[in-house]
């Protein structure tokens, strides 16, 4: 393998797959990066035996990558990485040599770099489909942002660590719970398979990978799923994770369809008195804070033994139904008020003991669900 | 105590003190700032029996402080200090009430914070002078970064982990030594006691903090050696810092004055090739790099048997004497070269197991020394 590569095409995409490299593996090669370069251009890809990364550099796309001589090499993560960033000169060298060591130059600095057996690098699953599941890069990202935040940190389930994704024909359904609380959102398909009808439950640690990985912007995206794995892909770079086993929870029961009490509030002014409530709720069991809701003022507070307390009236916009005292893990709320985009929320209360919903007030795809909490 | 703030004004007083604030003792005052308002102003404070800072606003000196009544609390720093930037409006009212909690307001917000008994919260040194050493705050902080680096991490030598103040009546040098390496800096004063001589040793941590307090302008402050504390006080803060003790060793010996080889370099593309040597080099006993020094080159290069090899030829815009091959701990090397402000450095060898000595160029005030390393 000879090639002559631009540092920042490079660096860019090391910054892709190394996200897939295992830390502290005890097989050192999984610790690497394999790089495969054909006559057409250059492969990366990192696997850490839970999520896989591979991008393509296309030697004809542009003139800042050309292949003099194909091949392929593992490169150690934690050394190559950081060398390609701090390179002399924006252009540079890279060449093989027997056995599994690599020549970098650039400028004046010349390096020789150990690897690995590049044919002793894991396989990715063969994983293939005429008719995936299409969406854009920015809404998977955003769902995924929505509802990650209502899975379960703890293992007691371990099922509700991960993220559910329904798929059907038409659509994707987001669903994560911790037990307390709940974010669903559906997202509508530029295109599925017909009458599909899947789940899939992603880890939450490859869902945050796959997130940070999505581009911010319209690039379609193919989800196929196979073999236990969910394979996200676009024109360049492929991304794979294994899945959950386990039965996820059927949680369409527990969204409740009527209300007593609805008001609309804006979520600026209310997240950011939640955080105060927090100030003085953190450090106590279940983090209380409580709502005081009547038709003309609505009011948060939280009080500890130890601390202090803290009550503050919050701007209403509207309201509607019965006056009500809740009570709530403050944290919870304030994960589902910030994980909206709109500047209006509405929040739907069944009563003092029933879970309280969240919607964006122009929406109905997307909801959060927070349990209340006994208090004395 | 009732008085009337600037949210902006008390944030930034409380960022000062509470580098102070003891995180971690078992006595829970010392957690706490200090606020004690008399008719002029307010006064903050935080200690934890190593360090002490207090800062002052005073009343008159614009229309952000206002002081209702006089009067004194002490509340725990880590409700308090975040509490002050989440508030919802630029004022914030403080109102004292019995017994040691405080009723802050601002806008609709309403917390009641329990604090401690001003009175139970440590007195700070009574240190006078009327004729202290005046140096300028930008100074001060330029000469402690440029110095501290060498520093002892380890308590092998307990003495060695404080950085030195030798002060005279016209003059401080600052020295940070590890044995391996050694930093000096020489300031001149703006004015200090006739006949002066004295030493501090002041602690890294302490040095570290006081550096990142003081202002990057030419702010005079004051600085008053008594009972083994430093005082260092502009018009509005005092910071205290106990001094270590021991007898701290006589440096100027070793000091080569004479040289066989000189280089000046350019310090930025030095730093970078040092850099790239350390990739290879940083998980090395003694992180070593070697230099080979001629007439009309100069290289850099470390070699690791696990990881591979570097070389790079550096540009060289002066040399003198005899051609060299020295090897030293990179990362000490690289420490030294960036403590530097200016383009150019002076490097002076006097053999191949002799200190290297790097000077600014244009300078003789500031200075740093490297021991080589013995290589096979």
């Amino acid at each position: 393998m000879r090639i002559h590569i631009h540092q920042q095409r490079l660096g860019a995409a090391l910054q892709q797959v190394q996200r897939a490299v295992s830390a502290h593996s005890t097989m050192p090669i999984l610790g690497g990066i394999k790089l495969t370069a054909d006559v057409d251009g250059l492969r990366l890809m990192a696997t850490n035996h839970e999520i896989a990364v591979e991008t393509y550099l296309a030697a004809d796309s542009d003139e800042t990558l050309s292949i003099e001589a194909p091949g392929s090499i593992v490169l150690p993560a934690r050394y190559f990485v950081e060398l390609v960033r701090k390179l002399p000169d924006p252009w540079v060298h890279l060449a093989v040599q027997q056995p599994y060591s690599v020549q970098i130059t650039s400028a004046k600095a010349a390096f020789l770099l150990h690897g690995f057996d590049p044919e002793e690098f894991p396989r990715l699953p063969q994983i293939t489909s005429d008719q995936p599941f299409l969406i854009y890069s920015d809404n998977l990202k955003d769902a995924i942002r929505q509802t990650v935040v209502a899975i379960a940190a703890e293992e007691t389930r371990p099922v509700l660590t991960g993220l559910c994704m329904k798929f059907d024909s038409d659509s994707i359904t987001f669903i994560g719970t911790d037990s307390h609380r709940l974010a669903s959102r559906k997202l509508f398909l530029q295109g599925g398979p017909e009458g599909a009808s899947e789940t899939a439950v992603v880890p939450g640690k490859s869902v945050h990978e796959l997130a940070r990985l999505l581009p911010e912007d319209d690039t379609p995206v193919a989800m196929t799923i196979a073999d236990n794995t969910l394979l996200v892909s676009s024109e360049t770079t492929r991304f794979f994770t294994r899945l959950l086993e386990g039965q996820y929870p059927d949680t369409s029961k527990i969204i409740p369809t009527t209300f007593k009490t609805r008001i609309h509030i804006r979520r600026d002014p209310f997240a950011s008195a939640l955080e105060r409530a927090l100030l003085i709720a953190r450090e106590m069991q279940n983090q209380v804070v409580r709502l005081q809701l009547q038709s003309d003022r609505i009011e948060l507070s939280a009080h500890s033994h130890d601390v202090g307390r803290v009550s503050e009236q919050v701007p209403l916009d509207q309201f509607s139904g019965d006056a009500l005292t809740i009570a709530f893990n403050g944290k919870y709320m304030l994960d589902a008020v910030r994980s909206f985009d709109g500047e209006q929320l509405t929040v739907d209360f069944t009563g003092t003991m029933s879970p309280m919903v969240l919607r964006p007030t122009d929406g109905q795809e997307y909801l959060h669900l927070v349990l209340p909490v006994r208090t004395v």
